[in-house]
């Protein structure tokens, strides 16, 4: 490695380790700080994020990348050095477009309405939160005008979470998923329910912790290098690959939140334990995209965790840790934990039902952004959607248009990463299975070492290095397509609910 | 406020919250962090505090602390806002006069001594230890030249943390002290031992952390603004007096172990929890001092902790907690929790003999500062005042010499602000007991608020604006006196044990 890229790395570095102090330091807020401490603790993270901004935009940031770039000039444009500059360059670039008073004009805006929204949410009373994410909108059209666009306006800010997608890759991604589950569903709903008693019950929590803990311990994720500690919502943190933590939530009644939510969480975790050593500390040392840090957590809380070969693998350990549990074979778990039914809240939704409410947020973000719809006229909206599309109609705002804290903090053209990591995960379970002798039974034996491995090799060891499009086509020779989703789906829920289709 | 001042505070408060941070990270290191993160820790630490130390000896930070003083300079020199330039100036100054490699050299070189002195430890063997020693007090009799000093080389180091302390002063505190505690000790010594068996069994550690915590809130120590947590060696840390947080240690067979850390670090905490809102982030805006620190933890864990007052009201609460505990009544427990017996470990030393280790300490810090003692002779010379202020010789160097990590770190001149906290705490409660009435009996009744509400009003509300004599002088109306504290001991020890002295 030439010497202009060292001193760059090292300055990459340092913007990196106070990165990883800012996670630290949410991570205290949202598990341990006491609640007093919330007012000092802004002044510190504003300092902070003050250092960090001035350190990513100072000119000898752009000096050192600029030297950088000259060195590694007439390289492999693949390699990891030249994609250490390029991406680089995209996050500088992308940094120093926004005027520094839009962005504080935007944290300003963004802490308050976080706030409103609250009020909103608890009262029900869209009107109330109307005036708050109509400045939201404003202000993200501003920076999306900064960063710049071909096609579409939503084009800047989703490149943000997933880059190289756009508005047109996820509409077309939309067009060729949503009819299928929209039939899916609807057949679901005309056949007897499933019974999910077997995971409802008394579970006690210091028992779920203890279980949950050595689950995710056994699927990989190293305990050596993570802890999982409670919050109200489960996340996945990293403070370098020797640093991941996960979070999850119990329910004493429902053991599902519990152990799904830790499977997901430990998905998202393995994904940063298994980023290569020697690009820590880089612009391509993190994770892709969103959408690829979603295809880990969705691939073993769902492909893994919810199979039949899961499922006849953990009973006797279940059993064992709750001996007073209703489930009396690995069937019945398996059928329990995959009950599918529309419900008004995208956390709570099944994998039948989630990306539905995915696309409805997609398609009215779309909408607000292009003017074709207005704020005033957004809860009317989202509520035809869900209608057309799960077929119920939420009772309240709370329920409807106001449950996600997304918008209130500014998050536009953040929500289709989840449905891209769903549908990833499908496909990259695929060309694991193709590779890999007998997965489903080494899964049913607990195995999940080959498993992990293959993800090592052909997801976590590229990194960012590569485009979240080129890690799909690398891992599993195709590019995204939403019928390996499609696929999984049909064949699952046809068998649980005897559809069919 | 004038308009420099306002800006040199703005700049102190930035470097405060950074400090803050660096506490924070300090403590989840202590408590939380998994075992594989050290490497990737110290990196984060390394840049913190590279971007502490060079914003608090910038010219910028020289030229705000200028203007500021210009500003301040006629009005009344005791005044917040004259002290506030006063203590930053000195503390500016103390920071530039050190050379930056010399800084650095000291700090890689104690990262290193530290192994050295842990193996050392658990060989026992000094002469691993000793070549790191040396060049410890090497580097730090450069440090301390260039630091400056008047009388005696060791004024320069405890200076920095008990400003306005010298070699002298500490020199004669102690005459005024060891000779009474040798002889305390030397008359305990024949008389027949307490039975400390009511605070010896089976004490669950769940029920002690319920215990402890519940406890400490008695006292006053605000949870909205702090949280108890587990760590091999109990403390205290302060990011900011919003969140302010302890540690202990438990023994699941020695209830004296959780419990009184706990009362020690909850006096501090009150400490950190009580100074002015209108200060923070300035430099008067911390504790005074170590000792002033050390005063208010030892005042709770002692003078209130282990008085009979206490041990009547907290022995209903004991066995309320623990009902199989051998404690028969108050007195009972009262006598065990002040057992007093020459031991080899400083930490583990009871009121009587503690501050024999500090005074054994200094003197030997002394002699090897002044070049009077080598280090090879370091054991010898420490056996030898062992077995001459508490009559005993530790068997071997683990339970002698190397026992603490305080010259393994480069804490050179610390050891007497621990003496000093003791002194002061004894002083303070004379002035407590005269001011408030009937001081006992409401400590019976567990009405703490009010002493609480005297040290918030006479210690902790002067924050660091007065030195640490200053506070003494204000709160007691008299210099610090040993004979308070010798009087004290001599009082309750010749009561427990029958002795006429």
């Amino acid at each position: 490695m030439g010497e202009h890229l060292q001193r760059y790395r090292e300055h990459t570095g340092k913007i990196s380790s106070l990165g990883q102090i800012a996670a630290l330091i949410d991570w205290d807020q949202q598990t341990y700080m006491p609640a007093g401490a919330a007012g000092a603790r802004s002044e510190q993270i504003g300092v902070l994020s003050e250092l960090i901004h001035s350190l990513s935009t100072s000119s000898e940031a752009g000096d050192l990348l600029k030297h950088a770039e000259d060195e590694v000039a007439g390289s492999d444009p693949d390699s990891p050095e030249a994609r250490m500059v390029s991406v680089g360059r995209k996050n500088y670039d992308r940094s120093i477009k926004l005027p520094a008073d839009l962005v504080s004009e935007i944290s300003r805006h963004c802490a308050s309405a976080i706030s409103v929204w609250e009020e909103a949410r608890e009262k029900s009373d869209f009107s109330l939160f109307a005036p708050a994410l109509k400045k939201t909108f404003d202000l993200t059209k501003q920076a999306a005008e900064y960063l710049g666009y071909t096609d579409h306006i939503y084009d800047a800010l989703i490149d943000q979470y997933e880059p190289g997608s756009t508005q047109a890759s996820v509409k077309s991604m939309f067009a060729n998923l949503v009819p299928h589950l929209v039939k899916l569903n609807a057949g679901i709903a005309n056949a007897p329910q499933v019974d999910d008693s077997p995971i409802r019950g008394s579970f006690s929590v210091p028992q779920q912790r203890a279980f949950t803990l050595d689950i995710a311990s056994r699927l990989g994720y190293d305990l050596n290098r993570g802890r999982q500690d409670e919050t109200a919502h489960p996340f996945c943190t990293s403070f370098s690959k020797y640093d991941v933590r996960i979070t999850t939530r119990y329910d004493e009644q429902f053991l599902q939140q519990g152990l799904y939510a830790t499977l997901h969480e430990a998905g998202h975790a393995m994904y940063e334990q298994g980023v290569p050593d020697e690009w820590q500390g880089t612009p391509i040392g993190g994770a892709a995209s969103l959408g690829i840090h979603e295809s880990q957590s969705r691939l073993w809380e769902n492909q893994v965790g919810r199979s039949r070969a899961f499922a006849n693998w953990i009973f006797p350990h279940l059993k064992a840790a709750f001996p007073g549990s209703s489930a009396d074979t690995p069937e019945a778990f398996y059928r329990a934990v995959n009950k599918s039914e529309p419900s008004f809240i995208r956390v709570e939704a099944d994998e039948v039902t989630y990306n539905l409410h995915i696309a409805l947020r997609f398609e009215l973000e779309c909408a607000l952004l292009s003017g074709e719809l207005a704020v005033k006229d957004l809860p009317a909206a989202w509520n035809e959607k869900m209608q057309a599309y799960l077929g119920i109609t939420p009772p309240d705002n709370a329920l409807g248009v106001l449950q996600d804290v997304h918008w209130a903090i500014g998050l536009i053209g953040y929500f289709p990463t989840y449905s891209i990591g769903n549908l990833v995960s499908a496909q990259l379970w695929n060309s694991a299975e193709t590779v890999i002798p007998d997965l489903t039974g080494k899964i049913q034996r607990g195995e999940f070492a080959p498993l992990l491995a293959w993800l090592n090799q052909n997801v976590h060891a590229h990194a960012a290095r590569f485009l979240p499009h080129e890690v799909v086509q690398l891992a599993t020779g195709a590019p995204l397509d939403p019928a390996h989703y499609v696929k999984y789906l049909f064949g699952k829920y046809s068998d649980i609910y005897g559809l069919s289709l």
